[in-house]
């Protein structure tokens, strides 16, 4: 048997949509009744009328003196007309008195019209004089008087049908005296991890094992949907134990998520257990293609793929606007209008959703991708939201307006975006700014082009130019627009090696010839340009090319994004060296041999918000911190404009 | 004493900001340690950083065959390489062997890499033979393979300090081990109604008494905000209960918030108690005059006003702003930005917190006023925000941008605007429509006037013009862009009385000179227009002035704005007769005499939402619900362009 075909079971692919259509009979619309306090949120199914007048009896509505308003006829500032005070009435009690031409009951706002009286005067128009009120200001017939059921009208219709409640319909139903109400009932929502390879704490992953990801974010995405999720653990790939845990959440949910398992390879037993029930396998769209759905125990069972970003994007634009439609809320929830920064590539013949970054620029938001693989979870904490290339789009354009679909309603857009070099100072400095911030790690080179592209606030670099200056004339190269260069601080950049630098290394040549594995840094990163620059020297001298050169490095394409990343990697003797700052060495106690001392700057646009960002840098408490870091120093110039 | 001075102590009014700061110190800022998949929504106290690397081991990145790279070089479509295969490793299991060269291995998506390999072959470019491979495509090294760490590095920080936690921050809790996570408590917030007036349900109100309003407004309003009310009842005016449920509620909340006694009145038996512990008592701002804080058993206490349209105000102004920063929320959340559509009067001297109604035009959000006085929680339900005048403005001027405080997060902006004429076949109109929408009774001239303001999306109106023509005319007269009059229907007015007639009322005639009472209808209505046409008719006849006749009919003042509440008034002998259209006498059993047959007509805006409210009428399903109600009917032109 062919393996390649024995894997690619995926007869039928169908679009989204036409999966939705599938999926939605199969989640019944169910009403629930819950007491009036708590209904915010949830939707009426019925319309809902007024069982009493409100409000029930005449009122006065302002604190004052009921009176029949002929008796004030012609009363003026120094010409008062007297009436005689015949008693009070307080809210809440019942009026025993009535009253006569001539006469007046003090009244509370609130309080019922004694008979007799059509009229209030305001306490302010009025002074008292033993048994007698001097009343100085006329009214008119009804003045201040709030007649029974004018607010609202018994038998009428206060709130219609599919209307989500919010705080001012709950009063409408507490002034009604309506106790409980029949709204739309959330689906409960069984979520199942299934796989040998996923655990969850406090046991410690097995060697191959990592920690579940799915079922947590997927219970509190579906939470935010108003709707009840519940966890079932990791069933591992045993077709009782994965009947036994479906057998169970069939019995106790409307419908079951599992993730993971779905790509009818030979270890997918869930698949195996429910191909003869599928509505359906494989959709037209990336990620997300094995997704499938299929009737268990008469319980709908949604598989989603296992890759973190891949699990929840299939939920936010498969499951999550059926939840909506079925606790009725708007089906456009959560979703956002942005403009995309810079070109995006697409996959052709599929839908592609693709997660996104957002930033705000001049009140409009602005989308840059953040894609970093389908396994980073990352792509998925890097990024707000989706955004969707349609089959025919190869490419997003530059500049197009696109929905997207924010990944949660709790989400906040940064105010300051900052991108380029990883570098201790920089977390220094986004830990003291007051406006909310992200950092995304792209390198130095990585940031320069971002910022071409008008996407960062700020970026951190390091690069040395062709004069053999740090970090000048970038600007303009780049075609920066509004953006200055700011100095920072001088840093000590180095090889580092485990504890005793066993292998003795000394130079960038002994991680060549002496046979070790390096850590590297990822493309566009300043320190890999560094590595690559000592490299080209070394090549001319022995006559060979830099990618010779590179070829015989073991670990060159070891490539992680963070100087943190390549000392842990050292630590963790994985390999035996790399190339990072010295802070990084000092923090896990590693070796460290300085190869240079380079000059970390910013770049900064020139906006009202990134002013907190340079006064931040020509803070004393900035400074105080850069120097109490090892191998990190600020100058006299530090916080001032270079260029 | 007098008594105008007793009621008003306010000597020290002072500013909402000042306020604020006042009470902001006396709410503590506490932690909280909850499982990480509920900690969406919530906020961190600390960097979060991660105890492991992610991935924790090298991870093949594709299904396929684990190889060194250098066995592919060469390897093409019709020329491939062959290796042996010597294994198989899945996901979760811990590879044995280590491959040499000539060797692979079959390998698992997220399976670790075997010793000796150092890249991945796509199964897509390969085919078997037997216990042979042959490879299709070569592959570099480290391609489609996932270095330790490379996603998040041991000791990276993956969650700043005081960010609110989604979906994707709970991935990444989740994929570093973290089983729970510290976040910043919700205060608990106890809320107690106070007054005699007040009564809940199921208890039926005594006369004079009205249902509570404000505990279940302000739970729902707290509960948005993930703060953790709980009511407490209403408490009457009493000192001993008054102090004993302080006392409870004290012990077990972290804020108290009242509402009502706040108005230093002789029945504030709460004021009384409270007054020698104030933090501060009256706020220059309307409403929430009285507004106070005191300090009570070592706990806040925030007496609010007792209409429910300031209390909710004052809570949403002063103090939800407060629960969102402890709370780690920006204080903006749910405001937007609006822009007037008319010009608004305000109070000058104070601050002033005014409800609109929001509607969408054109992707911009405009504001409407939806006053209808502090006691009705019309104010509160018919409105979606509240805006501020500032003390120096007199009005706030048409076409003004404004910061409004949305009511609700829940909230959705109606889809579609109907204003006009109350009629239950405008009830049937909307209940038949799909998109989301929203009904103000404004009466037909109202409507008119809302409409040449730009403010509807449509209108019901029923208004007699110079040439005893119905509805025509009146677009061009008041000047409305853009719109249509489209046909509705007919409609029987007429004098509706008790059921048996019992004061043998016949005529318009009847109502002046029979001693008896009527309920009228609100100015701008065109039931209301239809009397007093009636009435200067009369008054022409007799030789007097209409006011004359006005004055003589008792109840004209009785101005409610809708037909139900009209023909309510009569069934509950309140009054003794009306106008009001056919359908709700015969609703509720009363008997009708016919004085004319009306046409009623939609003036509908030209646009594409409003296509909806336009199809709807032409619809077989409203014509038919129409002939089916008492009184009204359509026509042949029902539906139809007038003009």
């Amino acid at each position: 048997m062919n393996k390649q075909n024995k894997r690619k079971q995926f007869h039928n692919l169908i679009s989204i949509e036409k999966a939705r259509k599938i999926i939605k009979p199969h989640i019944k619309t169910q009403t629930q009744e819950i007491p009036i306090h708590q209904a915010a949120g949830h939707t009426t199914t019925t319309n809902i009328k007024s069982p009493i007048d409100v409000p029930p009896f005449d009122r006065a509505a302002m604190d004052g003196y009921a009176v029949k308003a002929k008796d004030t006829y012609g009363a003026e500032e120094d010409n008062p007309k007297q009436l005689t005070i015949k008693g009070e009435i307080k809210a809440g009690e019942t009026p025993k008195q009535k009253i006569k031409t001539g006469e007046t009951i003090e009244i509370a706002t609130g309080a019922v019209m004694p008979a007799g009286a059509n009229a209030v005067v305001m306490i302010e128009h009025t002074d008292q004089q033993n048994q007698k009120i001097n009343i100085r200001k006329p009214v008119h017939p009804e003045q201040h008087v709030m007649h029974a059921g004018t607010d609202i009208t018994t038998g009428e219709k206060i709130i219609p049908k599919n209307k989500t409640l919010t705080p001012r319909e709950i009063g409408l139903l507490s002034a009604t005296g309506h106790q409980t109400i029949k709204t739309k009932k959330p689906p409960k929502i069984a979520i199942i991890s299934t796989g040998d390879e996923i655990t969850t704490p406090p046991k410690k992953p097995k060697p191959g094992q990592i920690y579940d990801i799915n079922q947590n974010t997927l219970y509190s995405a579906i939470k935010e949907t108003g709707a009840k999720p519940q966890k079932y653990g990791v069933t591992p790939d045993n077709k009782q134990k994965i009947q036994k845990t479906l057998k169970k959440a069939a019995k106790e949910n409307d419908i079951i998520l599992t993730t993971g398992s779905t790509s009818a390879g030979q270890t997918d037993i869930l698949y195996k257990i429910l191909q003869n029930k599928l509505l359906f396998h494989g959709l037209k769209i990336k990620p997300g293609k094995p997704t499938f759905a299929a009737k268990h125990n008469n319980t709908l069972i949604i598989g989603l793929p296992g890759y973190p970003t891949s699990c929840l994007t299939i939920y936010k634009t498969l499951i999550e606007p059926i939840i909506h439609q079925k606790t009725g809320k708007t089906q456009n929830q959560n979703t956002i209008t942005v403009q995309t920064t810079t070109k995006i590539p697409s996959v052709p013949g599929k839908k592609h959703l693709i997660p996104i970054g957002i930033t705000k620029q001049k009140n409009k938001h602005k989308a840059y991708p953040v894609y970093q693989g389908s396994g980073a979870i990352k792509s998925l904490s890097n990024s707000e939201a989706i955004i969707t290339a349609q089959p025919n789009e190869k490419y997003i354009q530059k500049g197009e307006t696109k929905k997207a679909i924010l990944h949660s309603k709790h989400l906040q857009i940064p105010k300051l975006l900052i991108m380029g070099s990883h570098c201790i100072g920089t977390d220094i400095l986004t830990t003291n700014l007051k406006q909310t911030n992200k950092t995304i790690h792209t390198g130095s080179k990585g940031g320069l082009e971002m910022m071409t592209q008008n996407i960062p606030d700020a970026i951190g670099i390091h690069l040395l130019n062709k004069n053999q200056q740090y970090n000048k004339g970038y600007i303009k190269k780049h075609n920066i627009k509004n953006a200055q260069l700011i100095k920072g601080y001088k840093r000590e950049q180095g090889i580092i090696t485990q504890k005793n630098n066993p292998h003795n290394i000394k130079t960038i040549t002994d991680l060549i010839d002496k046979n070790i594995t390096i850590t590297n840094r990822n493309q566009g990163s300043g320190t890999r340009k560094l590595l690559d620059q000592k490299i080209k020297q070394i090549a001319k001298k022995r006559n060979k090319t830099p990618k010779q050169i590179k070829n015989q490095i073991k670990g060159y394409n070891n490539t992680p994004t963070t100087h943190s990343a390549v000392a842990q990697a050292i630590k963790n003797k994985k390999t035996d060296a790399g190339i990072a700052i010295k802070p990084y060495a000092t923090k896990h106690n590693l070796h460290f041999i300085k190869i240079t001392e380079e000059q970390y700057d910013y770049i900064i646009k020139k906006t009202k918000q990134t002013q907190e960002i340079k006064k931040t840098i020509q803070s004393k408490k900035f400074k105080k911190q850069i120097n109490q870091t090892p191998g990190l120093k600020t100058t006299k110039k530090t916080g001032q404009k270079i260029e």
